[in-house]
């Protein structure tokens, strides 16, 4: 199937034009991205952004970005669905969170190395050790950057 | 302003009801949550969604639900004007990533504590102290857990 069309001498149309009982043209901009044996892709999207949008953001698209655009818009619409007040934005609150978590615990996880590596210090012997490890306390933050 | 509807009295239409030139009614879904001074609030969601289907919705949510929709359509909606192939699935994606990047960060600093406590129990001259640091090694991820 190419992407900007159909196969030639496919009779059957797209799940887009067999929702909007319209005929499937050979250059139907839905087609390659909306199969007829997928027919929930489609009937999300046209609930949650309407057929003539995405129509509209399609054909403002070179060809090559559609397939992203109709994957992330699905995505979107099938978010809006499960969730009507929040949609995918409440995927992208609760990542948010988990970030906040995560920064957390890496600060303590953080701060226990520097506490361990200064104790380990400053019962060494060797003179000047306490000066070394508060300059590689100083340094922490780099030792976890991958 | 009421949630239902507009002041009473109020005569200059909503930002939406301006855009689709239409009388703003007295009881206008879109007039709490679209002021005639942020018109560019409903001209992203009409854009994006298309009037008529933010208007099905809103109508089907139930009014105090509402206020959190409209942001977070304005929010998808704006994502998407400014990124037309991934909208608000790339921020969720480099969300995504972000998350993947700290939980590597965490498991080398939570490694470090381990390995350190471990030497510090083997250098110690108590009995048993090996099968205390690999008891707390064991124990490790809960002392991160906040």
């Amino acid at each position: 199937m190419k992407e900007s069309g159909r196969k030639v001498g496919a009779v059957s149309p797209c799940a887009a034009c067999k929702l909007l009982r319209r005929r499937c043209a050979q250059v139907c901009v839905f087609a390659p991205y909306f199969p007829a044996d997928e027919p929930q892709k489609f009937a999300s999207v046209h609930k949650v952004f309407g057929a003539s949008n995405v129509n509209k953001m399609l054909q403002e698209l070179p060809e090559h970005q559609r397939r992203d655009a109709v994957s992330s818009m699905v995505y979107e619409a099938n978010a809006r669905v499960r969730d009507p007040v929040y949609g995918c934005v409440g995927a992208i609150s609760s990542l948010q969170k988990q970030i906040d978590s995560l920064q957390t615990q890496l600060a303590l996880a953080q701060a226990e190395v520097v506490h361990m590596r200064m104790r380990q210090f400053s019962t060494s012997s060797s003179p000047g050790a306490m000066d070394r490890a508060v300059d590689q306390a100083a340094m922490g933050e780099s030792l976890w950057s991958c």
